[in-house]
């Protein structure tokens, strides 16, 4: 199969996948979204949360996402984010390509993830990226704002949205910003699960 | 089964259910929105639309919606953009109470439908709503505004929504102004069908 370039978001009904500011905890809502995932196996493992987990069609989901990704991009504002917050040992374990303005050295962590701090865009970003994930596909981690410049360059191929049954109000939307006139979907696949709803997607231009 | 108060709208993949005003047409978006419910066979003779048309799961969905509700109310601004649209014999069959300022006395249509102007707010038309439609339940036929207003009033027991895959970018959306923190919602059923997702939600106070 040609490499893909994709992303893989949580996002609640009404279209959020975040709460405002990373430190916010939005009480209950940001677990209503996020619950699904805490609870997978694998995601537990990778996370370094602690062993057990469940290990059905929701764990396989999380695994798959993360074996088909040979290389990830992410945006300044999400760096910044999980910076402070991932282990030591990432849960990339693969070249991570930050898209920035910021020149820094790339910054090796435990376990095969190395940060690369890209200064020249989105493209020169996804390019090193598609070559850093060889036969794999390139994953979009987010965030919004990111994806978006990316969906709307033309540049994604496909994602993944697990719908969870919460409704945020406020926070960062998924497709804020997002040029419609010139981005159509087709529906691939939606699968239900007991705590949020699978919807796989391709992307077309109009 | 006790009476259900529910609403039931086509949202795209970010969160909208229209176009900015009623006479705009968004290109393809609008169709791709709504193109899963114009090919069932109960929606075209519902409305007049012609003979024709599917009979599967989706169409099911449509007649099940249809024949659950014993009254809907509607907001004014969704009552204006209809009654020029809707045919001498409205899609309804039910009394209708649309929520307004406006005195207004009531407006016999063929086939059933009444339309009832009701000046003093969205409690006293539900109320009226409930009585009128004895056994079956109430539909919050919409605006966006309108389902949100008996949202955040605590009023609403389920709802559907037809996820479509489409990205609108600007619009109507339907969740504009929830009250997050007072509004939980769990997942009922999702079901896949070729052109939408059906999503079946209960609505619970935080």
């Amino acid at each position: 199969m040609p490499q893909k370039v994709f992303f893989s978001v949580s996002m609640s009904l009404d279209g959020f996948i975040a709460p405002e500011s990373p430190d916010e905890l939005m009480g209950q809502q940001w677990m209503e979204l996020q619950r699904w995932v805490f609870r997978q196996r694998f995601f537990r493992k990778n996370l370094k949360l602690g062993e057990g987990g469940e290990e059905g069609r929701d764990n396989e989901i999380v695994r798959q996402t993360f074996e088909r990704t040979g290389a990830s991009v992410l945006g300044k504002r999400m760096f910044d984010a999980g910076e402070g917050a991932w282990p030591e040992d990432p849960p990339f374990h693969t070249p991570v390509f930050v898209v920035t303005h910021e020149e820094r050295a790339p910054w090796e962590r435990q376990g095969g993830t190395i940060f690369h701090f890209v200064n020249d865009g989105i493209e020169s970003a996804l390019e090193r990226a598609r070559e850093a994930a060889g036969a794999r596909d390139v994953r979009i981690a987010g965030g919004g704002e990111t994806i978006v410049q990316y969906l709307n360059a033309g540049l994604i191929d496909e994602f993944h949205v697990a719908l969870s049954p919460v409704l945020f109000g406020s926070g960062v939307r998924l497709f804020e910003g997002v040029d419609a006139s010139r981005v159509a979907l087709a529906l691939v696949r939606a699968e239900p699960s007991p705590e949020t709803t699978h919807l796989s997607y391709t992307v077309h231009p109009r």
